[in-house]
């Protein structure tokens, strides 16, 4: 039998390699997305963020946030610093068998973890965009991937209060996807609008992205990366059981995001009288991050359905953020952290076991910690550093001040 | 014995599911792809198709679609409706065992399915680009997906009379790529060709696309993604024979893709005096095309000889078609139709169980069937709602008609 | 037994194409690169030369390459020409057991193997931009994969010289990147830099790229691809020992990525005063070159570093290369030959097993081998044929000499 444990150690493990790798892949999703929908004199600064924002991630949860959020589930609110990484799991350990056995190599649970981490600061940089300086920006994201995601993430897939209250978050509408909205938020709050984006008499100023096909890249990426997000969360899928769930999963959220895409397309054509690509890109990744929550126990139509209801919520989520004057480039907040609620509240439609009121404690308890601690941080940099390029800047774009080089240098480009 | 089942249960499972996201992969190649074929002008429109063709061809196939293709494989014309979507595997159907015991989850065949549709749906919104009104054409994707190919899919792979016949279409040059190219072909047909194409001497005018960069990396996408289209093809994987198969079908498979853009590469220079990029990446997509009916069989230089035929192949049909003044602004109809047609026609030189007679069987009944019913939903829409846009809103691009935006709002862009 | 062993078999195949996937992609992911870092007018033709060579590569490496790679591993310098490829793995041989019975399908090493040589052609494309001839190119690359990358490959992986003498090379730090390099840096020397690019007082003129967002996703698709890369190159995955140390070599390898990121980021705002995107993405790319040479034996802390250090030194390599006059439009003589050499003299610091001696003799044995016939193609190749574009035709651009048509035709270029 032990050759047959070990096939399915491997199993596991490669699975899960596999499902990290296609999270990996969101970040360029992301920075295609954002690429695309700023203009082109922010383009370049925008890209060196979500390039090294990666690499901040990646090396933060590797030397402290991996430790903080897994390595002593005792249900306190403050974790312990731990060494799991360190361990090693053996032949002997694997083969020893119990409960406690781990199924897979523990170094391919941190690979996947660390792109979460990624995904959720990733989240930020797009609302943050084409007026934050690039360094405040490198700063906050030691912080939010070394410390403040990783607590929270303790709280509930660390074993924390959060995960003994009931709180039920499959893959992390709201552990990664609102948390991370809700630093965007408090940086948007910190930053302020762009220039020129709304009028004295309250009138919104469209600001359209440079580069569409980027951005429909963006969102193709993503969908395709969210199969490993959401279908690498079972965590296993060497049994009939697991390997069912893993495949009602990856269902699941593709109806989810064709929901959402077919919801906004036609919430957009009566609203707006047009098909806007824009809000149909954000249709789709609103139907993600819906599902994401609880993406096992729905049947696909009704995964659909709840894609569809979130890909409706993005359109007017933009609308009313605007409307209050919270500038976000990309409508990130309104994608992840507004739809992130609908999926968290979502649950208990189709998961019995989980509560309203647990849904709402989670929720509450992730968007306090994380829009508190990220308005500190936000508020110490804007003191220590600033984190706001100077009006010249903004307008010449931040490409030639941060980054001295232009995105496009060779086409011309009508001025804005 | 009951765990081993189960793992290769899980393995197949997985292989599926990967597969299946390499296929959904595809929808971002053929969206870059037309992005970069058509004219700036007509990019954000050419993107908002394709992100909804497919989020509609999911929903349609996931309600109606696959219901029909895999319901009741009993040998007659019209198939009955269904519920094996419904149908669970639990882990006693499993273990069960016997011949007819799924060796892998529905729901991750349903997954690698549903692809499939929405590949067949891509072919066609390149053909018809730059002209047809953005709804007309999600009506048709409505048809097409939920009823067209559902039909002829259940007469091959579903078990019907052209299976029993003894056509054989491994990974489906015909039941998807030739099938999108009669749908696309009716549609080009009903549409006409764009103003301009065409002089009354019978010029050709050639109109190039806007991004070469974006139109390559749709086709390495593409190709990448066809490894999933192909390989996934075997369905199973975890006994040697088929880990074989499966091997040599993705050897073949990129063989194939290299024959295919050799050949065009050197027809190109040969008869047009130049190393022309767009027909390269036609090589390579008819390379593809053409081993798809039949990847296993052929050794891999028989399958690199396959490609380049269809390499060579492509480049003729487009240069017919343009002198038949059918305006097809990708080539889709030639890369998928035309060199689908010679991949069925090859089988029968690598597999002794094909014979030349029911693949021909096969070409006419899927043709008939798909481009006759093609024909007679645009001619419907035609009538009903109009399927061109304005002469006027052609001429300013129907992405400020259709989307009310730009692609590339930013970059002066030189009227055409 | 006997189906535990299939089951293996079937596993460690999959885990073998699902990398050769992934290495595949990162063709498209130099493709980008490459489009993004050269001026607007020699776009097309870096395009075409890039799918064109992969072809090449394939075909090639099919036909002639891989037979001397892994034909006759007796330790003499000449290989001979065999046949493995036609031999079959089948279930007797498999069951039949033994230390040299396949552990995977054949043709899944070769599907494996040839991307690899693509990768070491895809390297050569980018130094020798803007001014090569395509069909010299071309030309070169046949003899490249054909017979001069197979033949050290042999001395190495296929049993030879070198790999006896200890050379330890994991993924091809030295096997593949550095070889590409030295194959360049060759094409380089004999074809001299662009025309504009050092003045005669030894002034070094910038010739920024024209579209930063394509060369950031081959970034990130080269990322993406390097886990085929290197995490194929453990070659099983079936045990638990297997398994976890795919696991860590993922783990090094994104590391090491990151680590390259935030050094070059770094050094670049402290040596030019700025956040310089390019150079940050030359980082990550040396991060993963020099952990390429060995992934398995350090903590993910120590490819942190081994990456970073990779991440400084390609800074001051690109520098340097420039004062010698050595015009590399994309740095790739930099990223893959000096920082390659980086990875190998870094083995010893990890792997017990390894001298810097046997490193040492690896490094000038391949540069050797592959520089000097490079050397002697290349002159060959301007002797009869010429391979450089002319004066004219350099500054028109080669997209309309070689290719006959713009990548980017609609959008108004500045003229360079």
């Amino acid at each position: 039998m032990s050759d047959l444990i070990e096939l399915s150690y491997a199993l596991d493990t490669f699975y899960f390699l596999i499902c990290g790798v296609l999270v990996m892949w969101m970040a360029a999703g992301f920075a295609m997305l954002e690429a695309g929908l700023v203009r082109a004199k922010n383009t370049a600064e925008i890209l060196t963020k979500n390039i090294a924002l990666f690499a901040i991630a990646c090396t933060l949860y590797l030397l402290v946030g991996y430790h903080i959020m897994y390595a002593s589930p005792d249900g306190g609110i403050l974790p312990s610093i731990g060494g799991l990484l360190g361990s090693e799991n053996g032949v002997d350990a694997v083969l020893a068998g119990g409960d406690d056995a781990p199924y897979y190599a523990m170094r391919a649970d941190y690979f996947f973890q660390v792109v979460f981490v990624a995904t959720a600061m990733s989240i930020v940089s797009g609302a943050v965009a084409e007026r934050m300086k690039l360094w405040a920006f490198l700063a906050f994201a030691v912080v939010m991937t070394g410390l403040i995601y990783p607590v929270s993430g303790y709280w509930t897939w660390g074993g924390g209060w959060l995960s003994a209250a009931g709180f039920s978050d499959y893959a992390g509408s709201g552990i990664v996807h609102m948390a991370g909205a809700a630093a965007a938020l408090a940086g948007v709050l910190v930053l302020g609008p762009r220039k020129g984006k709304y009028g004295r008499d309250g009138s919104v100023y469209a600001i359209p992205g440079a580069n569409l096909p980027l951005a429909t890249l963006g969102t193709f990426i993503l969908w395709m990366g969210w199969f490993g997000f959401n279908g690498g969360s079972e965590l296993k899928i060497s049994d009939v059981a697991s390997a069912n769930n893993v495949a009602q999963v990856l269902v699941n959220t593709n109806a989810a995001a064709a929901g959402g895409v077919i919801a906004a397309l036609i919430v957009a054509k009566l609203w707006f009288r047009k098909a806007d690509l824009t809000m149909t890109l954000n249709g789709a990744l609103a139907g993600l991050v819906a599902i994401t929550a609880e993406p096992l126990a729905p049947t696909a139509p009704g995964a659909a359905l709840i894609g569809a209801v979130g890909g409706a919520i993005v359109i007017a989520a933009i609308v009313a953020l605007d409307k209050l004057k919270i500038d976000d480039p990309v409508g990130a907040i309104s994608v992840h952290g507004v739809v992130g609620i609908w999926g968290l509240l979502a649950v208990p439609l189709s998961n019995g076991g989980a509560s309203i009121g647990a849904q709402l404690l989670g929720i509450v308890g992730i968007f306090a910690w994380v829009f508190l601690t990220s308005l500190g941080v936000w508020s110490l940099l804007k003191a220590l550093i600033g984190i706001r390029v100077s009006e010249e800047e903004e307008y010449a774009g931040v490409d030639l001040a941060e980054c001295g080089m232009e995105a496009y240098p060779e086409f011309s480009v009508a001025k804005q």
